[in-house]
């Protein structure tokens, strides 16, 4: 599958955290680490595993630009 | 301001292209380019230029993640 | 890929109306017809075309829950 | 109430799961099963029950299009 | 229409730009001028006018926390 | 820090509520209360307290517009 979100950012998984319906993933993508939040389904289903590579996939009209004051 | 959003990517802006009303603006966060599509008001409120330092601010749950099939 | 999102409802793409940075996609799922706003390099990247196959992805915490007064 | 979003989605409530703050419910839209990650206070508020007529609501800028590889 | 969104901010509509697809609306809720980035056709299909009442709905999972440094 | 999203909606923390990993953060706003649903950690992290100052941010391309039927 290609997809239109112009941010894929991929890394390797180096935490996985599981609420009761929502799950924190965090994906080093070279000395940055990048949390998603997402559902306890969808680790499940594509089978997430700590060490293993994965992309941070980010719409770009969800990003935001920050600058210092 | 310190905000809530889990991911603050810092780097560099390397692109800023204008539409009607809606810009897209490219930060460098160290190899990896980072779009993000904001108003153009937003880029004129920040001063954004190309080569200034700036952040992609990205909530957790605007964040999903990918495996290879 | 596999990605995280919930929501992959495949169908057909019935137009798509470029504007200057943003364009808008609408998918026929069956009957339904989802729009979709992406960016304009994303429409030549994934070269999509009226008539070709393509499906809407959707996170599930972009989805709100509607019902009559 | 009308609202801006494009995408309104009319179907049945088939499952709603509740979490410690954020529930799942899936509402199938005529073949098709929609996921909505909403605050239980939602859930409790539209008096949402399995069976119950319901629409998902996207707007057209959290939809993102995939085509195959 | 009654919605899961958890924010109704009830206010009048203060301006209304139109780019090429996309639409800023502002919203004034009382003293507060909220923006909200639609498309062209909603502000059609809602026949938004400036001076109308009018209110700007947001999901909570949309919603960030900012406090002071 | 400087952000580009439009909308800094400032108040005062009227209620947090945790979940396992998902936290509700009511911002009264002046007679309005704003709901956000944010990480746990990010709740930790900025220290959130009821009754102190905040700030509510929401991106325009997250708002949507509403009127009455």
């Amino acid at each position: 599958m290609k997809i239109s979100a112009r941010n894929i950012l991929k890394g390797k998984i180096v935490a996985i955290k599981k609420g009761a319906t929502t799950a924190h993933v965090q994906i080093d993508i070279g000395g940055v680490v990048v949390t998603a939040s997402i559902t306890n389904e969808a680790v499940d289903d594509l089978q997430l595993k700590v060490g293993e590579p994965a992309a941070a996939v980010i719409k770009s009209s969800d990003v935001m630009v920050a600058v210092a004051d």
